[in-house]
């Protein structure tokens, strides 16, 4: 890689970007960039303008030779890129919002990245950025991609499987959790070792490291956890915890907690809606906020978006990449052989060692039983997901539909996945191809 | 085995016994049975008296020199036994009635083979059978035990774990799919063969050859299945079978249909109660025909209690191990690693050639990947139920509960667990220890 | 099928057609044959009008409405053939001979089916069968192919891994067995089941079940065991085989008793030639025989040619796939997950129930941990083997080599690898390309 | 761990001790050392005396506050002890005399550590260090076990199977090659990053990364290579090391070049001896040396003896464990399914992250399927060999000499066998057992 990077962001637009600036600015030691290019498409031109033009003010006032570019031009944007990483959302909050709102409707849990939501968000994604692996594999054929877009898991395992570009998926839910051990225990974060066994957004932790000592069974006892801010804060069932002998990820509610979960859901939607509402708001009180000229710096309010040390996660991913750094990071890669109950090509959210030639997985210590049957089958549901989008065959989408944990029957299914893949016709081409229409 | 067998049926009172003499009757000639010994407890006396002696009369009709001895003796019954069959019942009927009641009045599937009421009966059933256990492994070590106590995956399990007895475990459906096979082409059930994915109560048929023909892709689009008395008849929905591409036993219509079942249930419930109360007048029926000492035969009406066929399975299985027969059955063994992501000691529901020395299990030829996820959630449910019959653990049946994917919840599971438990104490001895009491 | 069969034999010349002329006659009423293409190259017309003319005699001798054809037009041969046997020997015995001499020269086992003999011979015939493969795909794509050309283990696998065809690979190592088990208790070979474990010679039998009973034990003990034409009778050390816990196949001698097979080898070229020599005085021989107009039958002399049963195993395997007739032949087919420990499609020899669809293979019962390593060892061989006979890469053929257990050194195999390629050099175009020349 | 830590010596006599003792010197700010104990028996009293004054001299002049005790008792040292290292030599350099000098006399490579003589100092070993594993979970159940005894594989692998210790096996092969690298390219050891693939003295290294740089492919073709002092340096074959893909430890020319550098045993023998003799020799001036009353540091001449960095090893692995410094180090640890090939309980060389909670392994990126035959024979060897070191089973010990792979026959393993056994009688117990003697 040359001494100054170029980087190009997918999605530059996104109410995110102040945070990842931010994160260059204050890695620029160890990682120098050259050219910060921010893309995104004629949809989103207008809020790319708004926060790209804050993120001029914040290098400037960082004093750095960072150049920053903002195209819709994404060919220009990638070519010659050394990292390139995605936080686009297609179909925008209104596309989530119906992923939330039409499952709930049928009793099932809507949310952006599990369930019938997370799958409708994945048919929509998998083709837009297996087109941006097209790019790079022309363009910028050494770039490391990083994944941010949700479904993550999917994504990046739709990306192993149909491209040649070196990526890595990434989720601030492991990141949160070593916060959460390190505040708890008053250490520095580089004092925590925690190990995650699963899937992105289907994660267990099942030890808890603190400067050499094993803290997992006082945890377990303590009945602490962690938890987000677009997951709503029900506690764990104290006997429940400790009989699991790990502790889950808060997305593991809406499998674990499935009739409060619900429930919460179906009161939100009554009174203020779900989180893509809420979400919606609280995007446009941010980019009111970014428009304002003297702001050149990450704004508080930010920190309520939900998706919390995400950009933290992705420098740290890239600074390490650049310097070989050896150190420890919890990512989504192929799982290999890693479970032995998976295929080799499922992406799986794991610690990795990141050298320069990218990360290299640990092997889990150990495994709970009790989860294994959990995890395959959302990673059942998962591939004929990634199958579904690419050959845009019904069948498939109904079986994974069906054999996703959270749907109840097939009858249901049914239903759902005819009501939501008519909403969202126009961003299903493979779906609803012209023959088809005649 | 000499060349007079003996052979031992535990719950010996049960109303299916008819049936197995009359096999027993049948088979005669390939397989001639010296002493055929009924064991029952204490509180089946009276029922082991009727259908005994029915048994007697059945045997005198034949002309065959078979001696029936009716005992409450079960050592006396196993001591050098070539085979032993069980097909008792834990708490008789009325335990059943809890099993299906309870988990319909908290809105879950009440069946007696999965869900909350299939874990009660094998929290019930296990112990007992591994009590038989340690009886033929003194008593009879060379016999072959033929389980089709229910739940049959898991009792055969729990024995092929925690015994060294040999032995099979059995069902009825896969027998009832190859008669229905051979009843559709109007040929013997000698020239059909049908593969069978999956574990007990949880199979799908994958490959349907007749007379060296694959005959799969015409059964998924003709819609055509195969049921029994058991279960609701729901027809499964086209489009879900043809993109499956296999035929699913009726037992996953709890699975894939799980609001129409329960949705049934519940309605029967209320009208007639479940199949328990169904059972309950039947048996009654059955035992009153029973009584009446002209009849010799087994009467038509036993073709409602459901378990069609069972007894067919077993002196099948029996007269095969005997003769050395080297022919084709679908039976419960161990996994080793035919299933990759299933553990080698799981039992699962597969074709063996029955030899001599017992059965082979025959190499599926395709494994659908939609299936394993559900398959992989269940055996990881009946592991820990059979870890938690063993030890009386409430936190690993609470585990068991909350993994199985027909219970919603953590809340649910914790009522369910301690309303079932509790409603079952008298049968749970190592859940409900002495000094557990002080 | 059409009830009358076409069936094409490559290789046709060769001096085993009588012996599988003979078995079609005897197996006519379970498998009509409407024609029989007997083909050949034209260095082979010779004999092909020799063997082939003895073949129509036979025919007509038997009275049965089966059409004889001798041709060099394999396309036409196989032009809608329903079995496809292969039986050729590319390089003739000639290639053999340099097989054989060459390695014994160099101090290593020279033989025509493993170590580096039999690599040149895979090299020769992978690609001259993957030919044949383009054909049968083309012209007879329902066809079934039974390969029993040497090495058949890897000619198997190349078929496997390189094209569509329905193969089978076939050897008489085991059928041998089965005859010398049956002989043994005076039983019919219905009466027996010997389980083998390994790949094409290189098995071993781990049971042996006569009328249900294990013998095993006491053929270990008595050590006894059954030998071939094509292998010189040295006795297994009594103490070794004990151990084993297994019978091991006579090719395994190659591997266990190296030194004496080596020298017993040394010591026959210098006398009289080695199998290559004899083989072709004993050809020479039956081709006179053949030649006689008034012989109308398979001349008891053929079986000193070593290959006893191989015919016979053929058309058991044709006539069981034609009839769906579910019995337990030994075959060659893919590994799928049998062995955990070899690549899914690598090729292995195993029991299989033979159904109109093809051979579905039975699960070893028990695979002795000794034998493992052994078993890999040859694998890792046969899968360069064919890598290298594709590609025509010397590197590849190097490490092939070198992995072979046979193979002393890397010195050792660098000098035979030269020689051995420039010795074959007419019969393996893709090592010798013509650009590589300039 | 108490702040100030102490550390047990088995076999505290050898001539290593100075290199151990100045690396806990000068690694004792990060790893303060309260007390070292050298254990060792009777038979090595004299040279514990020498050896162990020498370190007193060392620490003395040191300055630090550790305090050296010197003791025949080896539950004393190991009482409470935060690691334990084993270096001792059962039978002493007498019995390695004869583990390489009868093989050589059969025409069989004589080596300490592999083949016939490896495989007997393995069963002279097991049962010792397995009595020391007993000591240590009664009197030390949290210390960890640094084994550098060898064979370290099987010596590893025996103590995870038979013992509840925490133990890691070490070998300097690794380091080794990390410094050949670094110098090679005149950078820190800390930029490179090898990967290594195998088993203990039987490894591949697959991955040279250089400062986050690919360095394989211009090592491969350079031709270089890493070497020691106690393996005879023979250049490897240039053709054979490019198609490789793959540079092989120095310990694989036993493999690959059995030839030569059984003609150079053979040579050696009638001239100098073999390894132990020039060791013996060595030994003995390094004795002279260590009496010298001035001497207080490791004298250079220490170099010569062959396990260079062994010491290194071991203290870099205490301080890791000690500082939870999640570095990378490649260690002996089981293999759990990172070699689908393998057992999960055999031991395995692997890179690690080394924690205050013991090594976690990396994932092999790649494996090279040609040489997973040939670690898996070698395995199967090693797996035989512990189960014959603990049943002094003779069929066993058969079993493991004819299947490793540098063992020509039964016929030559078995005169080995019983040559090699009788030879070391008094250290066999469990094969020479009273009874047996009878």
């Amino acid at each position: 890689m040359a001494a100054g990077l170029k980087i190009a962001v997918i999605g530059g637009g996104s109410s995110y970007t102040p945070e990842i600036v931010e994160g260059f600015i204050r890695n620029y030691e160890q990682m120098p960039i050259r050219e910060l290019w921010f893309v995104d498409i004629e949809e989103g031109k207008h809020k790319l303008e708004i926060v790209g033009n804050l993120a001029k003010r914040m290098v400037k006032e960082s004093g750095l030779p960072i150049e920053v570019h903002l195209t819709l031009d994404r060919r220009q944007a990638i070519a010659g890129a050394d990292f390139v990483t995605t936080q686009m959302r297609v179909g925008l909050l209104a596309a989530r919002k119906q992923d939330e709102h039409i499952p709930i409707m049928h009793g099932v849990i809507g949310q952006e990245t599990t369930g019938p939501g997370g799958m409708l968000k994945a048919l929509r994604t998998v083709p837009v950025i297996l087109d941006i692996c097209r790019d790079i594999e022309e363009l910028a054929p050494n770039a490391w991609m990083l994944n941010f877009t949700n479904p993550a898991g999917i994504v990046t395992e739709a990306v192993a499987k149909h491209s040649k570009v070196k990526s890595v998926g990434l989720c601030n839910s492991p990141i949160n959790f070593q916060k959460f051990l390190a505040a708890e225990y008053g250490v520095s974060e580089k004092d925590v070792l925690a190990e995650f066994v699963g899937i992105n957004h289907l994660h267990w932790v099942t030890s808890a490291i603190v400067n050499g000592e094993e803290k997992m069974p006082e945890l377990l006892d303590g009945g602490k956890s962690y938890t987000a801010k677009n997951v709503p804060t029900f506690g764990w069932d104290a006997d429940f915890i400790r009989s699991l002998g790990a502790i889950p990820t808060y997305y593991l509610k809406y499998f674990y907690m499935t009739d409060t979960m619900l429930a919460d859901m179906k009161a939100s939607l009554e009174k203020d809606g779900t989180r893509a509402d809420v979400v919606s708001r609280v995007e446009q009180e941010l980019f009111e906020l970014y428009k304002d000229e003297n702001l050149a710096e990450k704004p508080k309010q930010l920190e309520q978006r939900g998706g919390a040390y995400y950009s933290e996660a992705a420098v740290n991913l890239m600074t390490s990449i650049y310097n070989d750094r050896h150190d420890i990071q919890t990512l989504n890669v192929s799982n290999g052989n890693i479970y032995d109950f998976l295929p080799a090509d499922a992406s799986i959210e794991i610690n990795c060692v990141v050298t320069g030639q990218g990360p290299i997985p640990l092997v889990p210590q150990k495994v709970p039983s009790h989860v294994k049957g959990l995890m395959h089958a959302v990673k059942v549901y998962e591939q004929l997901t990634i199958e579904a989008a690419i050959t845009g065959d019904r069948g498939i989408a109904l079986q994974a539909l069906v054999h996703h944990p959270l749907v109840p029957s097939v009858t249901v299914a049914k239903q759902l996945l005819d009501e939501m893949l008519e909403a969202n016709k126009k961003y299903l081409p493979t779906f609803f191809k012209p023959e088809a229409v005649l």
